[in-house]
């Protein structure tokens, strides 16, 4: 399959109007066919995330936004579910605590960005600084207005230490949002996950869909681009994300692989050295059969 | 199948003599049911974090302590690969940095404990402090002995906030040891691995095992039990951890799903009230079908 990597990426200074970029266009596959690429995809990014990690040269952060019920907690958990929980960790962000209120709006999210080896997932992230916060009217405009030269300033440093940064704006339509929220509403066993203020939130659709716009526009840049996710059909979505995530890695693997070639000579000479000089530590230790 | 718990539970004060406790000792299950099995309860752990998560009341922790090979990353990767990765994190200790020595044992790995409703995997631990801190001869022996006590003071702590601790030990034979060394070298994909220092520490097995006897005896108890995981057969480890670990968490179960329902009562209250405040709010909103 010739999977069209650029189509879903924003260029930088492009113009975003979501109203126009449709929630359901799909992809070159069958729906039937979509579930066995899937599962290619999660392993190879297994693989990818063993071979980054070995070769300890690049951390890998991938950022999830989206509105209520866009599926950013579902796609999470099909694209990552075969990865290793110990080369993978997901950071939630939700309201700030009084402490994180007494940084700036950066502090919390510094702190848990990716070491090298690994993979993080941010579920919300700072884009909530110049989203919620914009809607709600939190911070006067000049102050989130600042936000987008500081997320790229940001951006850019964790990128020069070797962060693979991919962003995913996960669009859904407003009719697929109401859909989802009175689909929870039958299901009497989640019935603890209602809340009046999902719906409360959805009456701020245009204002949210307007920050977003702004985000896209003013925060897509070649070491850190986004990504708008088709997201009305969980296939859909979760393919696509699988897609960029892996097509993204690929790009790195020659590079990881000579790293790896490279350390490997040398263990085995420093192992072949070892056991020169300690000829009886290994042969006392033959194996059974 | 009946599981028996108890057997793999070391009881507080007793003598341990790994020597006298069989690494391959089986379970009631051939290796082939052992997979499907292993499977169901895969599927369970994921349920019951998903309900620990929701009930808010708990936190898990599992602690992962092994001889080298002894397949801590394995059992995690298993036993783990299932669950939701936003609701399950695995921290790995590896020698402390300048800072962490600069604070007492305890301190990295309280930073890292799991808040209510997560599950968080230690792959080591701040056993480690009373192991290779120990046989490496690091601190005084008065030193690392007063730090047992330290530990049943933390557990306490933690357990009395909710969290379920399980401690496994990954209990292997010396033989197999060997045996996985000399199988990692065969394979040159994985040659980045190798290291002369596995074979270094295996000279150092007998301090090592006395010190786990130790540790085993002291700091098991009610509230942070150890368990001793025959080990030697990757299929029976994997088994044995999933099944203490489900079993245990089924002991929270009925506690957790009365909450969850008391939760949905008032969710489903305060949505309905909402809704008769905002009439136009949902009816606007009709799904599409």
């Amino acid at each position: 399959m010739t999977f069209d990597f650029n189509s879903y990426r924003v260029k930088p200074d492009t113009k975003i109007k979501l109203k126009d970029i449709s929630p359901v266009s799909t992809v070159a596959l069958k729906k039937a066919d979509a579930a066995a690429r899937l599962e290619v995809l999660k392993a190879e990014l297994d693989t990818l995330q063993e071979e980054l990690y070995a070769a300890g040269k690049n951390s890998v952060l991938v950022i999830m936004q989206g509105m209520d019920t866009s599926g950013k907690d579902g796609a999470i958990r099909h694209v990552f579910g075969d990865v290793n929980p110990q080369g993978c960790r997901v950071e939630s962000f939700k309201t700030p605590t009084p402490e994180e209120l007494a940084h700036d709006f950066l502090w919390r999210v510094h702190k848990v960005t990716p070491p090298r080896g690994m993979i993080t997932v941010f579920n919300r992230s700072h884009y909530e600084d110049v989203l919620i916060v914009r809607v709600h009217d939190l911070v006067p405009e000049e102050t989130w207005r600042a936000r987008y030269e500081m997320i790229n300033a940001f951006e850019s440093l964790l990128a020069a230490q070797g962060t693979i940064i991919l962003k995913f704006f996960l669009h859904i339509s407003k009719d697929e949002q109401a859909e989802r929220l009175l689909a929870r509403e039958e299901d009497i066993s989640k019935a603890w996950k209602l809340s009046p203020s999902d719906w409360r939130e959805r009456l701020l659709w245009d204002g949210y869909q307007k920050a977003y716009e702004d985000a896209l526009e003013q925060c897509s840049s070649e070491h850190a681009p986004w990504y708008i996710v088709p997201a009305d059909k969980k296939w859909v979505r979760n393919l696509v994300i699988a897609e960029l995530i892996t097509s993204t890695l690929h790009q790195y693997r020659d590079d990881w692989r000579k790293t790896l070639e490279a350390m490997s000579e040398t263990r085995v000479a420093e192992l072949h050295a070892y056991r020169a000089q300690n000829a009886t530590g290994t042969s006392q230790q033959k194996p059974r059969k």
